[in-house]
Protein backbone atom coordinates (compact mmCIF):
# COMPACT_ATOMS: atom_id res chain seq x y z
CA UNK A 1 0.00 0.00 0.00
CA UNK A 2 1.24 3.83 -1.03
CA UNK A 3 2.60 5.22 2.35
CA UNK A 4 1.17 8.32 3.08
CA UNK A 5 3.22 11.51 4.52
CA UNK A 6 1.58 14.42 5.89
CA UNK A 7 4.07 18.10 5.75
CA UNK A 8 2.69 20.60 7.45
CA UNK A 9 3.80 24.26 6.08
CA UNK A 10 3.81 27.37 8.31
CA UNK A 11 4.19 31.51 7.68
CA UNK A 12 8.30 31.86 8.15
CA UNK A 13 9.17 28.09 7.71
CA UNK A 14 11.97 27.16 5.66
CA UNK A 15 11.23 26.85 2.45
CA UNK A 16 14.39 24.54 1.33
CA UNK A 17 13.43 22.25 4.38
CA UNK A 18 10.08 21.84 3.15
CA UNK A 19 10.28 21.67 -0.18
CA UNK A 20 13.42 18.99 -0.64
CA UNK A 21 11.34 16.84 1.78
CA UNK A 22 7.94 16.71 -0.45
CA UNK A 23 10.01 16.37 -3.42
CA UNK A 24 12.37 13.53 -2.48
CA UNK A 25 9.43 11.69 -0.91
CA UNK A 26 7.83 11.85 -4.25
CA UNK A 27 10.33 11.12 -5.95
CA UNK A 28 10.50 7.53 -3.65
CA UNK A 29 6.58 7.11 -4.82
CA UNK A 30 5.44 8.12 -1.32
CA UNK A 31 1.99 9.83 -1.73
CA UNK A 32 2.94 13.37 -0.43
CA UNK A 33 0.04 16.00 1.17
CA UNK A 34 1.34 19.19 2.36
CA UNK A 35 -0.92 21.68 4.26
CA UNK A 36 -1.21 24.56 5.73
CA UNK A 37 -1.54 24.81 9.59
CA UNK A 38 -4.63 27.26 9.25
CA UNK A 39 -7.03 27.78 6.58
CA UNK A 40 -5.10 30.02 4.19
CA UNK A 41 -3.19 27.67 1.75
CA UNK A 42 -1.16 30.75 1.18
CA UNK A 43 1.96 30.30 2.97
CA UNK A 44 4.92 32.64 3.27
CA UNK A 45 7.94 31.17 4.07
CA UNK A 46 10.67 32.34 5.85
CA UNK A 47 12.76 33.92 2.59
CA UNK A 48 10.10 34.82 0.32
CA UNK A 49 8.76 31.64 -1.06
CA UNK A 50 5.35 31.43 -1.40
CA UNK A 51 3.35 27.85 -1.28
CA UNK A 52 0.33 27.10 -1.91
CA UNK A 53 -0.63 24.33 -0.28
CA UNK A 54 -2.62 21.56 -1.27
CA UNK A 55 -5.28 21.28 1.86
CA UNK A 56 -6.10 23.63 4.77
CA UNK A 57 -5.62 22.34 8.47
CA UNK A 58 -8.96 21.55 8.64
CA UNK A 59 -9.29 19.42 5.53
CA UNK A 60 -6.25 17.23 7.17
CA UNK A 61 -7.11 17.20 10.43
CA UNK A 62 -9.13 14.19 10.47
CA UNK A 63 -7.45 11.67 7.58
CA UNK A 64 -4.38 9.31 8.43
CA UNK A 65 -1.12 9.19 7.47
CA UNK A 66 2.31 7.36 8.23
CA UNK A 67 4.34 10.32 8.92
CA UNK A 68 3.91 13.74 9.98
CA UNK A 69 6.37 16.05 9.14
CA UNK A 70 7.49 19.65 10.37
CA UNK A 71 10.25 21.81 8.51
CA UNK A 72 11.95 24.53 10.66
CA UNK A 73 12.66 28.24 9.94
CA UNK A 74 12.79 30.41 13.35
CA UNK A 75 9.11 32.14 12.86
CA UNK A 76 8.00 28.96 11.29
CA UNK A 77 9.00 26.96 14.26
CA UNK A 78 7.33 29.57 16.83
CA UNK A 79 3.95 29.07 14.73
CA UNK A 80 4.49 25.52 14.73
CA UNK A 81 4.85 25.65 18.64
CA UNK A 82 1.63 28.21 19.20
CA UNK A 83 -0.94 26.21 17.15
CA UNK A 84 -2.65 24.17 19.56
CA UNK A 85 -4.87 22.19 17.19
CA UNK A 86 -1.08 21.36 15.29
CA UNK A 87 -0.12 20.12 18.79
CA UNK A 88 -3.00 18.25 19.77
CA UNK A 89 -2.89 16.44 16.45
CA UNK A 90 0.95 15.30 16.66
CA UNK A 91 -0.05 13.93 20.16
CA UNK A 92 -3.00 12.04 18.82
CA UNK A 93 -0.51 11.06 16.07
CA UNK A 94 2.01 10.07 18.21
CA UNK A 95 -0.22 8.11 20.52
CA UNK A 96 -1.25 6.18 17.27
CA UNK A 97 1.87 5.15 16.28
CA UNK A 98 2.83 7.62 13.58
CA UNK A 99 6.00 8.63 12.85
CA UNK A 100 7.03 12.07 13.32
CA UNK A 101 9.52 13.89 11.72
CA UNK A 102 10.83 17.90 12.22
CA UNK A 103 14.08 19.52 11.46
CA UNK A 104 16.21 22.57 12.54
CA UNK A 105 14.42 25.21 14.65
CA UNK A 106 11.75 22.90 15.49
CA UNK A 107 12.84 19.92 17.18
CA UNK A 108 13.67 22.57 20.07
CA UNK A 109 11.01 24.94 19.56
CA UNK A 110 7.84 22.66 19.31
CA UNK A 111 8.90 18.94 20.62
CA UNK A 112 11.01 19.79 23.35
CA UNK A 113 8.84 23.09 24.05
CA UNK A 114 5.81 21.03 24.73
CA UNK A 115 8.05 18.25 25.98
CA UNK A 116 6.37 15.96 23.57
CA UNK A 117 8.64 12.66 23.59
CA UNK A 118 10.31 13.09 27.19
CA UNK A 119 13.02 10.48 26.55
CA UNK A 120 13.32 10.31 23.13
CA UNK A 121 17.23 11.37 21.35
CA UNK A 122 16.75 13.92 18.69
CA UNK A 123 19.13 16.49 16.88
CA UNK A 124 18.56 20.21 15.53
CA UNK A 125 19.62 22.83 14.27
CA UNK A 126 23.10 23.00 16.11
CA UNK A 127 22.55 26.54 18.33
CA UNK A 128 19.59 24.66 20.15
CA UNK A 129 21.37 21.96 21.55
CA UNK A 130 21.65 23.47 24.94
CA UNK A 131 17.75 23.22 25.04
CA UNK A 132 17.38 19.76 23.89
CA UNK A 133 17.97 17.11 26.70
CA UNK A 134 18.71 13.78 24.65
CA UNK A 135 20.90 15.63 22.14
CA UNK A 136 22.16 13.43 19.35
CA UNK A 137 24.51 15.35 16.74
CA UNK A 138 23.72 13.50 13.91
CA UNK A 139 22.82 15.45 10.55
CA UNK A 140 19.28 13.14 10.35
CA UNK A 141 18.76 10.55 13.74
CA UNK A 142 15.85 8.14 13.78
CA UNK A 143 14.38 7.22 17.62
CA UNK A 144 12.99 3.78 16.84
CA UNK A 145 11.38 3.31 20.16
CA UNK A 146 9.90 6.42 20.18
CA UNK A 147 9.41 6.74 16.00
CA UNK A 148 10.96 10.02 16.07
CA UNK A 149 12.66 11.83 12.86
CA UNK A 150 14.97 14.67 13.63
CA UNK A 151 18.07 16.64 11.34
CA UNK A 152 19.85 19.86 11.31
CA UNK A 153 19.38 22.40 9.25
CA UNK A 154 18.71 23.62 5.69
CA UNK A 155 21.98 21.82 4.51
CA UNK A 156 20.99 18.40 5.88
CA UNK A 157 17.22 18.72 4.29
CA UNK A 158 18.56 15.65 1.76
CA UNK A 159 19.70 13.84 4.94
CA UNK A 160 15.93 14.21 6.38
CA UNK A 161 14.06 13.31 3.38
CA UNK A 162 16.31 10.25 2.86
CA UNK A 163 15.78 8.79 6.39
CA UNK A 164 12.30 9.35 6.26
CA UNK A 165 11.97 7.44 3.34
CA UNK A 166 14.33 4.83 4.85
CA UNK A 167 12.07 4.74 7.45
CA UNK A 168 8.64 5.05 6.04
CA UNK A 169 10.15 2.18 2.90
CA UNK A 170 13.61 1.05 2.74
CA UNK A 171 17.25 1.54 2.53
CA UNK A 172 16.67 0.51 -0.76
CA UNK A 173 14.34 3.25 -1.83
CA UNK A 174 16.46 5.73 -0.36
CA UNK A 175 19.04 4.71 -2.54
CA UNK A 176 17.12 5.00 -5.67
CA UNK A 177 16.36 8.81 -4.98
CA UNK A 178 19.87 9.72 -3.81
CA UNK A 179 21.22 7.73 -7.08
CA UNK A 180 19.20 10.46 -9.06
CA UNK A 181 20.66 13.54 -6.88
CA UNK A 182 24.30 14.41 -7.42
CA UNK A 183 25.03 13.99 -3.61
CA UNK A 184 28.23 15.26 -2.35
CA UNK A 185 30.56 13.35 -0.22
CA UNK A 186 29.06 13.64 3.49
CA UNK A 187 25.65 13.02 2.80
CA UNK A 188 24.73 8.84 3.44
CA UNK A 189 23.44 7.12 -0.09
CA UNK A 190 22.10 4.12 1.23
CA UNK A 191 24.13 2.13 -1.26
CA UNK B 1 23.99 48.83 -4.75
CA UNK B 2 21.75 45.95 -3.39
CA UNK B 3 22.33 42.59 -6.56
CA UNK B 4 19.18 41.67 -7.70
CA UNK B 5 18.37 37.95 -9.28
CA UNK B 6 15.27 37.02 -11.33
CA UNK B 7 14.79 33.17 -11.20
CA UNK B 8 12.38 31.93 -13.53
CA UNK B 9 9.84 29.10 -12.85
CA UNK B 10 8.02 26.84 -15.51
CA UNK B 11 5.54 24.58 -15.15
CA UNK B 12 7.71 21.03 -14.50
CA UNK B 13 10.89 22.87 -12.99
CA UNK B 14 12.42 21.34 -9.94
CA UNK B 15 11.56 22.72 -6.70
CA UNK B 16 14.46 22.02 -4.77
CA UNK B 17 16.67 23.42 -7.64
CA UNK B 18 14.30 26.82 -7.66
CA UNK B 19 13.81 27.11 -4.22
CA UNK B 20 17.26 26.73 -2.52
CA UNK B 21 18.34 29.06 -4.71
CA UNK B 22 16.26 31.63 -3.71
CA UNK B 23 16.95 30.82 -0.17
CA UNK B 24 20.31 31.63 -0.07
CA UNK B 25 20.42 34.17 -2.59
CA UNK B 26 17.90 36.03 0.14
CA UNK B 27 20.35 35.22 2.86
CA UNK B 28 23.09 36.71 1.43
CA UNK B 29 20.80 40.00 1.17
CA UNK B 30 20.50 39.89 -2.87
CA UNK B 31 16.94 41.09 -4.00
CA UNK B 32 15.54 37.83 -5.23
CA UNK B 33 12.60 38.27 -7.75
CA UNK B 34 10.99 34.95 -9.00
CA UNK B 35 9.00 35.27 -11.79
CA UNK B 36 6.74 32.99 -14.28
CA UNK B 37 7.60 32.29 -18.18
CA UNK B 38 4.52 32.86 -19.13
CA UNK B 39 1.41 35.23 -17.69
CA UNK B 40 0.03 32.69 -15.08
CA UNK B 41 1.72 33.30 -11.63
CA UNK B 42 0.51 29.36 -10.62
CA UNK B 43 3.72 27.08 -10.95
CA UNK B 44 3.15 23.35 -10.53
CA UNK B 45 6.84 21.97 -9.81
CA UNK B 46 8.38 18.45 -10.96
CA UNK B 47 7.46 16.92 -7.80
CA UNK B 48 3.73 18.37 -7.00
CA UNK B 49 5.29 21.96 -5.35
CA UNK B 50 2.87 24.95 -6.18
CA UNK B 51 5.01 28.05 -6.07
CA UNK B 52 3.23 31.12 -6.75
CA UNK B 53 5.42 33.59 -8.42
CA UNK B 54 5.96 37.27 -7.20
CA UNK B 55 5.37 38.01 -11.12
CA UNK B 56 4.73 37.32 -14.86
CA UNK B 57 6.81 37.11 -17.82
CA UNK B 58 5.65 40.56 -18.90
CA UNK B 59 6.05 42.26 -15.69
CA UNK B 60 9.64 41.30 -15.34
CA UNK B 61 10.75 41.55 -19.48
CA UNK B 62 11.63 45.31 -19.27
CA UNK B 63 13.40 45.22 -15.81
CA UNK B 64 17.28 45.19 -15.17
CA UNK B 65 19.26 42.19 -13.21
CA UNK B 66 22.73 40.99 -12.68
CA UNK B 67 22.01 37.31 -13.08
CA UNK B 68 19.18 35.37 -14.61
CA UNK B 69 18.48 32.08 -13.17
CA UNK B 70 16.92 29.22 -14.87
CA UNK B 71 16.31 26.08 -12.49
CA UNK B 72 16.29 22.11 -14.31
CA UNK B 73 13.60 19.64 -14.33
CA UNK B 74 13.22 17.79 -17.41
CA UNK B 75 9.33 19.13 -18.07
CA UNK B 76 10.68 22.85 -16.95
CA UNK B 77 13.77 22.63 -18.84
CA UNK B 78 11.63 21.60 -22.02
CA UNK B 79 9.55 24.28 -21.02
CA UNK B 80 12.12 27.15 -21.11
CA UNK B 81 13.64 25.43 -23.95
CA UNK B 82 10.35 26.05 -26.19
CA UNK B 83 9.73 30.09 -24.96
CA UNK B 84 10.76 32.04 -28.03
CA UNK B 85 10.27 35.14 -25.14
CA UNK B 86 12.51 33.41 -23.06
CA UNK B 87 15.57 32.79 -25.34
CA UNK B 88 14.97 36.58 -26.82
CA UNK B 89 15.48 37.40 -23.15
CA UNK B 90 18.48 35.26 -22.49
CA UNK B 91 20.29 36.42 -25.65
CA UNK B 92 19.87 40.08 -25.05
CA UNK B 93 20.65 39.90 -21.17
CA UNK B 94 23.95 37.68 -22.01
CA UNK B 95 24.67 40.78 -24.80
CA UNK B 96 24.14 43.46 -21.88
CA UNK B 97 26.81 41.55 -19.55
CA UNK B 98 24.39 39.85 -17.15
CA UNK B 99 25.46 36.52 -15.82
CA UNK B 100 23.30 33.92 -17.19
CA UNK B 101 22.70 30.95 -14.61
CA UNK B 102 21.18 27.22 -14.75
CA UNK B 103 21.20 23.80 -13.13
CA UNK B 104 20.60 19.98 -14.07
CA UNK B 105 18.77 19.23 -17.41
CA UNK B 106 18.73 22.87 -18.03
CA UNK B 107 22.36 23.79 -19.59
CA UNK B 108 21.97 20.96 -22.23
CA UNK B 109 18.24 21.28 -23.33
CA UNK B 110 18.25 25.02 -23.24
CA UNK B 111 22.09 26.67 -23.84
CA UNK B 112 23.41 23.62 -25.81
CA UNK B 113 20.15 23.54 -27.91
CA UNK B 114 19.94 27.08 -28.63
CA UNK B 115 23.83 27.31 -28.91
CA UNK B 116 23.70 30.38 -27.01
CA UNK B 117 27.16 30.03 -25.56
CA UNK B 118 29.03 28.55 -28.62
CA UNK B 119 32.28 28.31 -26.61
CA UNK B 120 31.47 28.54 -22.84
CA UNK B 121 32.47 25.65 -20.69
CA UNK B 122 29.47 24.27 -18.43
CA UNK B 123 28.17 21.99 -16.50
CA UNK B 124 25.08 19.55 -15.85
CA UNK B 125 23.08 16.64 -15.31
CA UNK B 126 25.62 13.92 -15.51
CA UNK B 127 23.32 12.11 -18.39
CA UNK B 128 23.76 15.17 -20.48
CA UNK B 129 27.52 14.93 -20.80
CA UNK B 130 27.48 13.63 -23.81
CA UNK B 131 25.00 16.76 -25.22
CA UNK B 132 27.13 19.70 -24.12
CA UNK B 133 30.65 20.39 -26.36
CA UNK B 134 32.74 21.75 -23.50
CA UNK B 135 32.07 19.67 -20.30
CA UNK B 136 33.17 20.13 -17.24
CA UNK B 137 32.72 17.33 -14.17
CA UNK B 138 32.52 20.22 -11.32
CA UNK B 139 29.58 20.55 -8.90
CA UNK B 140 29.40 24.02 -10.14
CA UNK B 141 31.30 25.86 -12.60
CA UNK B 142 31.63 29.36 -13.74
CA UNK B 143 33.23 30.51 -17.30
CA UNK B 144 34.01 33.56 -16.16
CA UNK B 145 34.68 34.65 -19.71
CA UNK B 146 30.82 34.24 -20.58
CA UNK B 147 29.63 34.92 -17.42
CA UNK B 148 27.84 31.49 -17.22
CA UNK B 149 27.53 29.57 -14.22
CA UNK B 150 25.96 26.09 -14.66
CA UNK B 151 25.79 23.41 -12.21
CA UNK B 152 24.42 19.29 -11.69
CA UNK B 153 21.25 18.55 -10.18
CA UNK B 154 19.19 18.85 -6.29
CA UNK B 155 21.75 17.74 -4.60
CA UNK B 156 24.05 20.38 -5.97
CA UNK B 157 21.64 23.40 -5.73
CA UNK B 158 23.83 24.61 -2.11
CA UNK B 159 26.66 24.50 -4.39
CA UNK B 160 24.77 26.27 -7.35
CA UNK B 161 23.44 29.02 -4.83
CA UNK B 162 26.88 30.02 -3.07
CA UNK B 163 28.75 29.97 -6.45
CA UNK B 164 26.17 32.70 -7.51
CA UNK B 165 26.67 34.35 -4.05
CA UNK B 166 30.41 34.16 -4.73
CA UNK B 167 30.13 35.71 -8.09
CA UNK B 168 27.60 38.67 -7.36
CA UNK B 169 29.38 39.64 -4.08
CA UNK B 170 32.45 37.57 -3.10
CA UNK B 171 33.55 34.44 -0.79
CA UNK B 172 33.12 36.33 2.38
CA UNK B 173 29.44 36.45 1.83
CA UNK B 174 28.93 33.18 0.20
CA UNK B 175 30.71 31.62 3.35
CA UNK B 176 28.72 33.42 5.77
CA UNK B 177 25.55 32.09 4.47
CA UNK B 178 27.60 28.07 4.69
CA UNK B 179 28.02 28.95 7.65
CA UNK B 180 24.38 29.08 8.54
CA UNK B 181 23.39 25.75 6.50
CA UNK B 182 24.97 22.62 8.46
CA UNK B 183 27.21 22.08 4.89
CA UNK B 184 28.13 18.64 4.30
CA UNK B 185 31.80 17.48 3.56
CA UNK B 186 31.49 17.57 0.04
CA UNK B 187 30.31 21.29 -0.25
CA UNK B 188 32.61 23.70 -0.73
CA UNK B 189 32.07 26.25 2.30
CA UNK B 190 34.41 28.92 1.08
CA UNK B 191 35.74 28.90 4.33
MG1 LIG C 1 15.98 27.68 11.04
MG1 LIG D 1 16.15 17.20 -13.66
Amino acid sequence: MTKQALVFLSNGCEETEAVTTIDLLTRAGIKVTYASITEDKKVECSRGVTILAQKTFSEVDNLDFDVIILPGGLIGAENFRDSQQLIKKLKQAHQAGVVIAAICATPAMVFQHHNLFPNAYMTGYPTTKDTIKNWKSDRAYFDAQYKLITSQGPGTSIDFALKIIDVLLDKKAAAEVAAQLVLPQGIKSYQ
